[in-house]
């Protein structure tokens, strides 16, 4: 069976000037390697006529599915749709559903009057199939020229992935005959890159040639992928079952999960399947961890809540934190991580708590304390951890790796209890 | 004066498939843009030999600088090195200040025993000019062939930022004379990109050639940027300006700022400003909005905290949230939300504070009160503004949703306090 290829094309200014993250090509990646679509390449370019073109051409030669989003809207700067009428040799009409939409979406949703511009969203060239937009005004366009198919979406993430979910993929999968691409993901801590190569390279020099390994490392974690190829699909899959046994085994001490999933996740199963509860008190991460806790759907099952105790009149109020600690030792030491752990294990009442407190910088840092000491403490009314960290990075990263490290602490933390 | 142009290589199988956002392409886009090279095109290529080098010739066709990021580690999956050590006719050398920082950072920070493999990171090709990388082990590459400029850099963030500020961009900036790439933003809420377009329409038609305006649209906020280039910066400033004025005059009444800010940091300042506190009490945002407003440094001067009451035992415990009023009206009410807010503000004794509660899925709906369902009040000692709100998306952006709209009602209700 051929490999089936895709290039994804994202058109924008905003994505060459750095004004906007291209959150529309992960998304669309994820989903084509999970029906089997080979994504050989992701380009972005400007809103600019040749570019595009370009563009075009090149991906026509090397892919057998192309995607583009952006360059939809009413808006002057928006070229996409003439590009892509004059591309496939069309002529622009005015679509009658997708006509309807905008005047349904106008009189019922923004209960607004329509513009020229907003009617105009409902022409399209006469040599596509309009992909109505459920979520919004512009249509998606599908063309088919000499085998290749090319499909335009709007930039709007909602309205993209609507999109894709009700009518491309499906109509891909129809389209193509796709080979099966399987992976297995886990998620180590504590080991770093090279020492965690070394320790699997004979594992990874005998793997057959349809695999690949993979290490994704991030914020003091890492993550190996184990990937395999073919078209018997149980075939692979019980393969790729074996080889993931004798990777989890060889990794087995420093793994935190099986599965892709993210620390905040692993913790939440945790915690529901012992029937536990949890809070944070957090001074330097600002909220953070309990954003990453509550980001987890269910979670308010094993998260009762969070004390962002930033100013210490907070930390000695509601926590209370002693003011004579706070005074000798500082807002950033273990004694006051160790009392704001009690405090809030008193108010909330929970199995265990997480306590961090230390100095994201830029601002902040002093000779004995530098911008990126950090206090983390996890424990429950029996007993408490308390380590000191030291992270030498930007604001945003410190904030992120002080969350990930506690979240880490915990889990081993609950772990060590049973 | 030529513009001087450049493409944007990452390279990485985790970026197609979808398994990690690419954050180095909009980090280099932000900063190329700064010094006014001119991006056109940012790929992204998996790990094989053939689609990286078919870039590399691709991209030199059309840009005078490449950016690389990636393939630098030292597993077997990363083969970027060697790859460019081909392409310009090269052998691998050891290079002695590399090998130098390799076993200082594991003697030094990690304290760990060397590896073989990471030996190997101090080769480099003998045909580039090494960079040197202060923040980890695998040293940059720069190359120069026909008056183009490859430079191969790591993929981990921190590295690459650092080798970009300490040595990539001063070195282009001396390399090339640039033009000027000017730009202004403002950022608008509460009016749809097509209304927008519709009243700035003759503005638009009537700016100069080397003018651009550009619509951006995230999160029920709009920001409008203008963009100009040109050889003399000072005259292009000049005219930004003007065109600018004249912008902000015809949008005055819808806009939020007029800078590239985030809400987060509007806020931030009008506080600091103002001399005035804030707190939040947060059930279904988790602590996001806290987070927001801590991302911002220098917070610690206006942000005293919050209290997450995910649980209602903490609504009713901590913020005493009246116990009848959670059973009869429920937890998402204006009656709940307003003696939240009430709680906080006594609680954290700011000038102002925000409360939110609402249900944002999947779970948790009901017939009466579906996912999507938000109370929101912002106020102060004198007075309370709530408002309700139905958002349509998924957990992660009706989350976000929620906090954009508090901290914009936040923003008007201090503005309406003058």
């Amino acid at each position: 069976m051929e490999k089936i290829t895709a290039s994804i094309i994202t058109i924008g200014d905003e994505l060459l000037i750095g004004q906007v993250i291209d959150t529309n090509s992960l998304w669309i990646a994820k989903e084509l390697n999970k029906i089997g679509v080979w994504l050989q390449r992701r380009v972005a370019v400007g809103d600019v006529w040749n570019d595009i073109w370009n563009c075009l051409d090149e991906e026509n030669k090397r892919s057998d599915i192309i995607l583009i989003t952006g360059g939809l809207g009413p808006t002057a700067d928006d070229i996409t749709k003439p590009l892509l009428c004059k591309y496939f040799n069309g002529n622009m009409i005015v679509n009658e559903d997708a006509l309807a939409n905008v005047k349904s979406i106008f009189e019922n949703f923004l209960k607004k009057p329509l513009l020229e511009t907003n009617l105009k969203q409902s022409e399209v060239p006469d040599v596509c199939t309009v992909i109505q937009n459920a979520r919004g005004t512009a249509p998606g366009m599908w063309f088919e020229r000499h085998e290749k198919i090319f499909v335009s979406m709007p930039g709007v993430p909602y309205e993209m992935e609507g999109m894709m979910i009700n009518y491309v993929l499906p109509e891909l999968q129809q389209k193509f005959v796709m080979p099966h691409i399987g992976h297995r993901t886990l998620l180590t801590a504590g080991i770093g890159e090279s020492f965690l190569a070394e320790r699997i390279k004979d594992f990874e020099e005998a793997l057959p040639v349809n695999f690949k390994l993979a290490y994704l490392p991030n914020y003091g974690m890492l993550r190996l992928r184990l990937t395999a190829t073919g078209n018997n699909s149980s075939m692979i899959e019980n393969e790729l079952e074996k080889q993931f046994a004798t990777l989890q085994f060889l990794v087995h001490d420093v793994m935190v999960v099986n599965e892709d999933l993210p620390l905040e996740a692993v913790i939440g199963r945790l915690l529901k399947t012992k029937n536990k509860t949890l809070a944070t008190a957090e001074s330097c991460t600002g909220g953070y961890i309990a954003h990453l806790i509550t980001s987890v759907a269910g979670s308010s099952d094993y998260f009762t809540g969070s004390v962002v105790s930033y100013d210490n009149a907070i930390k000695q109020n509601v926590l209370h934190v002693d003011t004579k600690i706070l005074q000798t030792a500082g807002a950033v030491s273990e004694d006051t991580i160790i009392q704001m752990l009690k405090g809030i294990l008193n108010l909330m009442k929970t199995s265990y708590a997480i306590a961090v407190s230390g100095i994201m910088g830029p601002g902040g840092g002093t000779a004995e304390k530098p911008v990126g000491t950090v206090w983390i403490a996890v424990g429950n009314n029996e007993k408490i951890e308390t380590k000191k960290f030291f992270f030498r990075f930007d604001r945003e990263k410190n904030i992120e790796l002080t969350a990930v490290s506690a979240l880490n602490m915990l889990r081993i933390f609950i772990l060590d209890c049973d």
